[in-house]
């Protein structure tokens, strides 16, 4: 399947074929990670412009490595101290930064629904790293490529999805990829942060942190955002912990050869418990480097690439 | 006209062929910005350092990515969290980044004059990115780049500055660009901020907008800068607006083929309506594209470019 | 005498043939800051990333330039609106980072001992950029390169280290360079800054500023920090510049080949006078280039290069 969108907006509006491209040309780039020189010249001469106007160093970093290895050109442009803070409106931003010959622009804003705003009068390539609590579109490839790596296939596997699903868009673009590539969805966390409206995408919702993991597959724990979550969603992290944190006792009702993911930064003592953390089951650190290898696939797409056929690494 | 300057501080101290020999080489470096591979060699192996003591993520971004283009190395130095901070004084922090081997520092500080003074005991190149409210000479030769592009000539224009003179390090180094190309400039703005004085460099000045605007070939706008502008100089951005905004019915005074031009960041509603500013008149983002064209001939010939005949793309 | 160490921790651990190697690699690479093409392609396709705790923009650049004259990727990672400011461990963070297949992590900590600890557990080569007040060791190392350079040997010099001994991680690596490399170490300062307890490391501790300088082949200023110092160490900036400030009186008594040196930035008018500070004994500038080049050589080495004889520049 040929990808031939110049844009990564949402996993919602993406087929499961588009989705498997992805994984597939992440696949050939992330041999380039473990070679001597780390580079390929796919995107030389291009230039990559990081807009992020909420603040992210871990995402931000993920996107300028990958435009690196493939020798684009990155400029970071971070909201504070810029134009935004003037009064500029964003579309004006971000046409002064087409103006100076962007190919791709990367935006990480806190606005639902920005980088689609931005794809309707830009010529450039517009990737989503994230908008408000809507979608972030690459933490889902990276999920589901890393899922797919290690287990072969998507389809029939049970995924628990722990945590703050409301405010996720880590949570929202996964349930789009999961269901899309087949597998069994379950959502669970305290039910001010999971609603049951989530059933009509067609997961399921359970309130029980053990019925939850029995049986699953894959636990993709969603991290507490404790500095900036309402205070009235739950009672207390430690509350948290106790009724839904991931630990020895309850992974053990999942299935043996469980995937234990989260997407970073961790907490350690609240949603997961150390010695989880740093299981043999866990794949939280192989989750980054797969990252980077997705986000080379991403520029390398929307810049015009067709698939894993066209990367000759 | 062969470049012989090592330094670029101001425009004030130009001849009409030097500002020439600039506009030629931006002429051919702007092809590189359309090519697939935006990159040419020419600063291969050379540092160049953004020394921004004055922030500014417009003007820095665009002079990172002219020199990325010319495949020199680039670092940001600004003064937060620097060693300026800690009591260093310019010169200093100035004869620490020659010493790190840099071939071209570009600067921006609120003091008229920082420029000249590091040129006086440096052996890097300087660059002028903005001191104060003296002069800012890149935004000037980009502006009558950008109207050399679009009229074939500058001599015998009729140019109307509308704005902020006085404090405008933009006009002043507009000015003396205009005045040495030939055209007729005329300023206008609130009493306040547009002193008859001008009148001595050689330019109309007016207070009634119409009459500026009348028969103008060319308008230039400054921006109002409501974040730092005294209060004391305009009663308020909405009267502003309704005496020196620019707006369909004013425009119509201008000729037809009137170029409408905004260093930017622009403030819709107050110095510019937003249906001027997106206009078919409208080349603000035109210079914008231009800005990285003339910065990259700024960097090639300040580094020993002697003309367009050298740039070889 | 080949290297064969994976990171740079400290001096302590270094065999005075060790730091021999980098100076003579470091040597190898000077050279390359003086050409016209400043790159070599020793590290291409490598991914350094500067993690920087501890704001310092100096030595963030230098290392930032060194490794981009490397011909390297860099990344810059500060703790400000970092992972690590959301409660995520310091070994979660450089294991996220190691995963984003960093071949060389940079760190600079106000923790003693950090850049030990992530040695421990990663897998990509970690330099220390200054831990706590425990070492500095590029400074040491591009310090005694300097006296290297300018005297033909170190052993039998008399070094004086004057200033704020006991927070120094400066004073305290060069200490360790110094005497590994047979030099006579004087250390003076106000005693609250200078403990006796520095003489079981075989150095000579006296409060007669007068009596430190005697015949000295150099003199090391350290920086007094009176933005971080605790006030209680001395009476005032007046005072400490009148008792220990570096003046033309005082450097007569050094010997008339002495070499000024700092780590910079420097304080004119406390620990050094001006007319000092430019004289044609002071190397402090000289201090700045040699450091690219000893970083250069320390990138080189933990990398897996053995020595000069590999650089082939």
């Amino acid at each position: 399947m040929n990808w031939k969108h110049k844009h990564l907006l949402d996993i919602e509006s993406l087929t499961a074929a588009e989705i498997t491209t992805v994984h597939d040309t992440a696949r050939a780039f992330r041999a380039v990670g473990d070679r001597a020189i780390k580079k390929v010249p796919a995107l030389r001469g291009k230039t990559v412009i990081n807009l992020f106007v909420e603040p992210s160093t871990r995402t931000r970093i993920s996107f300028e490595l990958a435009a690196q290895r493939l020798t684009a050109d990155v400029i970071n442009f971070s909201a504070e101290a810029s134009s935004l803070k003037k009064g500029e409106t964003l579309k004006d931003t971000a046409r002064n930064l087409e103006a100076l010959n962007a190919d791709i622009i990367i935006i990480r804003h806190s606005a639902t629904g920005a980088p689609h705003f931005l794809s309707r009068f830009l010529n450039s390539s517009v990737i989503n790293a994230g908008d408000g609590a809507h979608e972030h579109p690459t933490q889902a490839l990276l999920d589901t490529f890393t899922i797919r790596e290690r287990k072969g296939r998507i389809a029939g596997l049970n995924v628990t999805i722990l945590g703050d699903i409301l405010y996720s868009r880590v949570a929202r673009s996964n349930i789009w990829a999961l269901l899309k590539l087949g597998a069994h969805v379950t959502l669970c966390g305290p039910p001010t942060l999971v609603p049951k409206v989530f059933e009509q995408m067609g997961c399921r919702v359970v309130y029980d942190v053990n019925a939850a993991i029995e049986g699953a597959d894959i636990i993709n724990l969603l991290r507490i955002q404790h500095e900036r979550q309402r205070k009235a969603m739950f009672p207390s992290l430690g509350e948290y912990a106790s009724l839904f944190g991931l630990n020895r006792q309850r992974l053990a009702r999942a299935k043996p050869d469980v995937l234990i993911m989260h997407p970073g930064p961790i907490n350690r003592g609240v949603e997961i418990d150390s010695d989880v953390a740093d299981c043999s089951r866990s794949v939280i650190l192989e989750q980054v480097t797969n990252g980077l290898a997705v986000r080379m696939a991403v520029l390398f797409l929307v810049n015009g690439g067709k698939g894993p056929q066209e990367v000759g690494v």
